[in-house]
């Protein structure tokens, strides 16, 4: 890797903090047992898990550590509540999402509308802020499940979770509520305790911890069916050895995370919005894309309009910065952000969106450096636009 | 965890080889782009993957890299295909499978017994050995699923898979074979070409990989749906970010493995035999348990009559010596194990029986030191059992 790459895609995952290496080590070679053996060298293993669901506990501002359950990414996380809420409930058959959910959600009610779900996906409206009145008024007796994202990976917008919990639960007390807060980690404060929410997940490599290991945060008394079943690990909630290392270096992650919290909503939030201005002032064809009312502090996508947004990834690329053009979890389709169709972002800007997610580790310079490569880059793409004509309009009437 | 500490607990979790280690470490802060992301840092991270899973197509001997899929663990692998396989098939519902699986089968076919299947658990004998005549007999035209393992955790037994997976298919083509091989794997070679397994699990922490990864084959062609829905990862058959670091460590852990196969053939099944020996010479009141034909090298399961098993393992722990009394998913219940009971083990060896599992790193001294030690726990123990008439009985005739 070059030691000059400015690495913008970190709503797509995240460097590993060194920290939060040192952290893991001892845990592969050394104190490598198996928690659930007897003998001392498992013990320590078994201290390690605990404290870690300790830190999880802080992390999510939940009531007790029995309440996290770690698996192994966001994704599993949200297919363990999703799945093991209406499996214990099979006689209600409604569930409610949002259009602009991470594909761990959307595709998994797709499957379940093919096994006679009925599901509601509720809209955004153009600056990407939910439609929480049509969420509620399609909450009935039926309604098994609501699953609402706590931050949009594309566009950063903040959804207010807490508050359609409750709302929810004052219509339909029994109807249980996912949030997918595996954009939110590490950039706002989350506090589970006190709100209605059922599960909450997450996923450590959003936050510098390493791919392949995530949370579950599951309300006390919440009723769930594990998704992996087997051995007794997770008080029967999610069978398998527990990832050691892994779960070792989430904490740590989510440790950090709770240190530079501040930092995000102030030295990460000033970053964004300096590259933000800089590119929508310098650039005449570009168009802010995330306008919502509250954003996570790291997140901007913006629209160039006329211009591939493939083409831009690769000439980004050649200078030595990494962005991108949706969730990489959709990469390789060539269909356009359904989180940005979804927002109505018209055609002109659809295929030339990009978004820029960065972290802690971001500079100044960094930023800097993007605000000069960026114009050179999308000059030289719109010479060779099929659209002139439109491009042409744009740039004159700006000028 | 002290440098003298005599690891026999193999079968529960292993030891991270350093090179396995060392192979991980630079994709968590310096490759740690997302292997679907479009640039440069993701296409290394991408082709590592790729180069992980050719490594894992010869580690089970598959026809096509393509048959391989990352999963978390063990546990994953057979939820992913046993669940797989009975949703795209859900008008059979007779399933297979034997008294002596790990957990991860034997609980989830419980709990398909309560979702409306009809399931046969086959038994072994006194040695261990499936009773194969028996599992073909059951085989009918609604049977969807035969799950078997290759080995048994407990014991080491091998079971013919390969025959037993040709036969079902002959009684029933359309019958798809489950080999659980995670006790298998990097003990004996494993080649799925040309047998008519349709799926075989393993999990790299039993073969010095870390904890926490696991990989599926799926035989070309075999149609299953996924456990964890959402992006379009493992071909769809398994969402979320793939593990890059324990994807290259599982491959580069089987990639050693592939290297000392022979190791284990010689040299760990010679200090498993001197230890198995050592104590059945040394110690009147001890049983050897696992008599099975076939065995994987480095196993030995053995009943020390009317002592307390759990004891034994705290005065192995005080002499720095680690081994297990089952399977550490099943550690934590009183109930003495099932894979035991299920050979008929007398009751009055059934709860003092031990397992040790030895590896690569287990060396004579280790060996020698055991031998030396166990001999006075178990004398120690037989002071204070309850059963002291029974136990003069046996330690006068032996002499």
């Amino acid at each position: 890797m070059s030691q000059n790459l400015i690495y913008l895609d970190n709503n797509a995952t995240t460097k590993v903090d060194e920290k939060v290496v040192e952290a893991m080590l001892p845990y592969f070679s050394e104190e490598y047992g198996n928690p659930s053996s007897i003998y001392d060298l498992a013990h320590t293993a078994n201290t390690a898990v605990r404290h870690s669901r300790e830190t999880m506990k802080e992390f999510l501002g939940a009531k007790d550590a029995k309440e996290i359950i770690f698996t192994s990414c966001g994704s599993e996380s949200a297919n363990t509540a999703i799945k093991g809420v209406l499996e214990l409930n099979r006689a209600k058959k409604h569930i409610i999402t949002t259009k602009i959910e991470h594909p761990c959600v959307l595709n998994l009610y797709k499957d379940l509308e093919n096994k006679s779900y009925r599901a509601d996906y509720i809209g955004v409206d153009s600056n990407g802020d939910l439609d929480v009145q049509e969420l509620l008024s399609k909450v009935d007796k039926d309604t098994a499940l609501v699953s609402v994202m706590y931050a949009n990976n594309e566009t950063g917008a903040i959804f207010p979770v807490k508050e359609i919990a409750q709302k929810v639960k004052e219509i339909n007390p029994e109807t249980k509520v996912y949030v997918d807060a595996v954009q939110a980690a590490g950039k706002i404060p989350i506090n589970v305790k006190e709100t209605e929410i059922d599960f909450l997940g997450i996923s450590a490599h959003k936050f510098h911890g390493p791919k392949g290991i995530g949370a579950l945060y599951v309300k006390s008394g919440t009723m769930m069916a594990p998704l992996i079943i087997g051995g007794h690990q997770e008080r029967g909630k999610r069978a398998g050895t527990e990832n050691v290392p892994y779960i070792v270096g989430m904490a740590e992650a989510a440790k950090l995370a709770m240190e530079h919290l501040s930092d995000e909503l102030t030295e990460v939030k000033r970053l964004r919005d300096m590259l933000e201005e800089g590119i929508l002032s310098k650039i005449k064809n570009a168009r802010l894309n995330s306008t919502a009312k509250n954003r996570v502090p790291n997140t901007t996508n913006i629209g160039f309009l006329y211009i591939e947004g493939e083409l831009i990834l690769l000439h980004l690329n050649d200078a030595g910065i990494c962005a991108s053009s949706g969730s990489a979890c959709t990469s390789g389709s060539l269909e356009p952000s359904h989180v940005l169709r979804a927002m109505g972002v018209p055609f002109t800007a659809l295929h030339g969106s990009i978004r820029f997610s960065l972290s802690r580790y971001t500079t100044e310079n960094e930023v800097i450096q993007v605000i000069q490569e960026l114009p050179h880059i999308i000059e030289k793409l719109a010479k060779i636009s099929p659209f002139q004509k439109e491009l042409g309009e744009i740039l004159n009437n700006k000028c």
